[in-house]
């Protein structure tokens, strides 16, 4: 069936998959000590323009989400995102699990509002009875949100700036962090990424790799044995090769860049389509997710067949959906999407 | 100084350190094993009217409330507590310690309503992607609220309905319960409390004991081998006749209830005086707990003389403090504080 | 460099690839439940003789272990192992991150008596205080052991008596499985082990995939919202379809028990080999692993020119080494050694 | 019934009572922040001879441990202790649940020693897949042991030194720690142990009061918002005022070490009574607890008139049980004992 499910639904980009081939009966160490994994690591902080930084990769978003905020929070602290975040809602509870809570602050189309975490925290401070309650102790943001739409430039620096302030680290969850970077409408690069955050993490899983995400530490502040804490958590990976190589591969020659690029030019298309068929749109998103108001039998039609996301219900006539682009995304499914709309 | 801070500012009953001071030679078995313990469940269950409950006595509310939650709670579920919710704010953040979600729905002067929880959890069932979310598998309510509020009886069967038709078990935070029982302003009498909810506790540590929550499993559903998820948890007391004395003197000729009604009475009193004196009361509530809202100067200086409860700021100017009366409040203190307002 | 360090330092095995390059357009869903997992898993059911079994896949062994102990135990209960079980020694403490303890037994080249499993028990019942203590909850046992060794069927039956009569589960860590099951020395088929265990698993990491560990629940005992758990401790992959298709491939045309069969074949080659040459043997291994001990300057020399895997120390003078072939050994590269030994 | 169950059968020294029932209408602050919790802080830290030492006061002592151990450790750290520490053995797994192992050695009579541990942390650090281990990140011992054994001060400088040279913390759990001090065999006083150790606990529940543990953190190493894992754990009374007061009479003229000596005096006394009358000891100990074997029809004709814990079975006929005195023993109690013997 077609499908605008999401941005997983296909395997691998097939240099990724040649690469795997190429170098199969290589004899490698385990536990991400193999070259691959070291040139992927070296690549990845040549783009970031980070010589200085600490590179690792996870197999995926949830258990880097976990994985990242459980070690770098203190015992007493929590996690703050927007209510929308996905640690929030979509990851099981996965951040409780391991033992902290994630403090919410209000959302506007998937964005926080520096001025209203900063109110946040200071509020915290304010309450003369934070010594019981959790303290924050880092700030999570997706970019691209959940909803697809992007921080600008001066939007992160404030937030940057608060975290900066109340020294507490400043994380952002680049599952699509490709999709960010090559939309049309963003004016930050990668370079200010690294410069403006503590730690995040560049998707693979969503961009183009079998699985992946690789999580860059900016401040010489990885935690310390880190790669313990990674077992501990059940998230180390015997063959490492399998994301070093995948993630070598995706940082040689800018095939990262190059196929976030695509998808952003296939969801140009989309969005045009879906206009052009009086689609309303939830919001407007600069990036591969975009968000449709249906009525619930239109859906209940649709969905027969497109594969469609489920995004939310309106009362009870109406649903949002997502239709999203990906790496893979091909002409012709946009023109057969285009004979069943 | 003269004191309406909190509700616990002060040691224990006379009766109660009588009692252990009169059974302080004899040789008791530990861990909850003692003929007092055992005396004092027995009185509870009859107060309750549910011969067949479960009573077990723990140390503390934080404490109460983890213990109560994580050995209940299945692996995918979290615990549905309005914003307000003792659990949700001040409790440093120890449900998720236990590895668990505080979901958290709207608030209304303290109180969740039927309506909005059942709305949350249809939401939840609707959503198609709910199996990656947390479960909502509990609701936690206090009675009185932190607002000092009360539940009616027809609000807590409403709630109990929705709590019976998803089969989840409803928690009833009674670290006031006293409070709430011997309220002039209340339909609710402790036989409906056990009625209407699967698990609820009895404060003592706020209403005259030294310390000790009675927890009351209604539906024969105490947690298997609860002893020792209490031990592991760090909650079993060696001497746990500390809390078997103290509940079974709570719990003859109705100590605990006409104590309540003192600080009732009291705090009726202290309403009088401060709407006497003009101050404005951020809301109605029947219980010990008084809220006034302050000019922030006037809390400054206030303070200075009497012992207050910060509760929260409004905007620049003004506070919301609480003034508490309990078991141990005495008319003199009330003329004192009269003298000084 | 020439390595005999371990069973996973290759990629994977040809057809495998084979099998991700052909599936790579086809547009599937995510999180398992695209056909090539629902594939796997009726290959796998088949295999084992259990039509009424559930399997689930997981992307590597200290991942499957946490998750099925963690999942099983109840609140009060830990998991009995060997003193040597990987989850006791070589798990970073992932069992107790999860919140429970390793309960340890004697261990005898790598295994544990049924004898002295139910002595533990027993002893455990019969103490006066063990409300107090952890409670036997489940046994894990692995097969193949961390050394290489086999329980025979009678041995399994022993051990599966006492967990039956206790009624706790008995967890086979399957993550070497295909050498265990493929080795001359064994009278223990899948089936056998699908009939006297309750859950259990099948490598793939070590067994010719990239990653990939096949859990098989064997008694409709799957945990409730298993997908959530797993979601919650960060081990569901969002393209479920790389394990999918990776076990479909395995438990196509027996390509599973063949690869298996070539390590065996390897390893009694390489077993002959070091006979030949002299070498002292630390234990009798009947499948893939080879203990061999060496003096210190030996050890020194050899690792030069192939890799070995550290197991142990004798004393000041003597370490004791691991050789493994697997799936990926060649005879060439037994030659290689030949000539450096 | 007569007993020499353990040393918490009775409530409080008489002294204990009485200052609770004399402070109790002093309206106080809670959480511990009153002034007899800072005047018993001051007398502890006086008492150990440590100025800057940090003072905390806990409920129990498993509690104790928990929060203690699980607040000192790093995540990729266990706690190493003799196989007969009380928190590997019958504390419920509460290290376990705060995600962290107990990693085992050896007992000699219920001491570990330095040689053994310093093998321990050595074969650790020599062990090339150490990565993938628990560290030791921590010692816990407790003095007097679960056997009622003592630490010489050599044994102890020895231990220390160890401690220092890895750079971890040394935990003395002292829940018995009067009756170690005031032992006719020992060497160590309390300074001694202020000293030697980073972190130790003086136990309250078994040398006369009604619950309560005072934690001295002798380093300037208190966790930082130590009074917030403290709740996050549930440990955190909201009548602090309950152990200020305890402690505050402890540490007032020395009752703490003249109602610890008598306990001693008693334990001499039964030591020589169980002499005369034939009994065989399980092992010598200096202090309150003494360890006797009975045939197991003897043992249970003896509990009839007296109380006594079991400790464990030896083989099918023998029982090993413990006889405790403490700080409420009588000579009239021993008296009786000697009739009934």
């Amino acid at each position: 069936m077609l499908s605008f499910e999401n941005d997983y639904n296909k395997g691998a980009h097939p240099k990724i998959l040649e690469a795997l081939l190429k170098t199969n009966d290589t004899v490698l160490s385990g536990y991400g000590e193999d070259q691959f994994t070291k040139s992927a690591k070296q690549k990845i902080k040549e783009a970031c323009g980070l010589p200085e930084a600490e590179v690792y990769f996870l197999a995926g978003g949830t258990q880097t989400n976990m994985i990242v905020i459980s070690t770098m929070l203190r015992d007493y602290e929590g996690v703050v995102a927007a209510v929308t975040g996905h640690i929030s809602q979509h990851e099981a509870g996965s951040i409780e699990y391991s033992g902290h809570e994630v403090l919410t602050i209000p959302e506007h189309q998937g964005k926080m509002l520096a001025s209203e975490l900063e109110a946040f925290i200071k509020d915290f401070y304010a309450d003369e009875n934070h010594e019981h309650m959790v303290f924050p102790g880092m700030v999570y943001l997706s970019h691209p949100t959940e909803y697809g739409t992007l921080y600008t430039k001066e939007e992160l620096t404030a937030i940057h700036k608060v975290t900066e302030a109340y020294e507490i680290p400043l994380f952002l969850d680049g599952a699509r962090l490709g999709y960010g970077l090559m939309s049309d409408d963003t004016d930050l690069t990668l370079k200010d990424i690294a410069e403006l955050t503590d730690v995040f993490y560049i998707g693979g899983t969503k961009v183009g790799a079998l699985c992946g995400e690789a999580v860059v530490f900016t401040k010489k502040n990885m935690p310390a044995h880190f790669v313990n804490s990674v077992k501990k958590r059940g998230g180390l990976l015997a063959k490492g090769r399998v994301l070093g190589v995948q993630f070598d591969t995706l940082f040689t020659d800018d095939l990262y860049f190059e196929i976030s690029r695509h998808a952003i030019l296939m969801a140009e298309k989309l969005k045009d389509l879906l206009k052009k068929k009086g689609y309303r749109f939830f919001l407007e998103s600069p990036t591969n997710q975009q968000f449709v108001i249906l009525k619930n039998d239109e859906y209940e039609r649709l969905r027969k067949e497109v594969a469609l996301s489920f995004w939310e219900k309106i009362g009870d006539t109406e649903t949002v959906v997502r239709f999203a682009t990906s790496w893979a995304t091909t002409d012709e499914e946009l023109e057969r999407l285009e004979e069943i709309l």
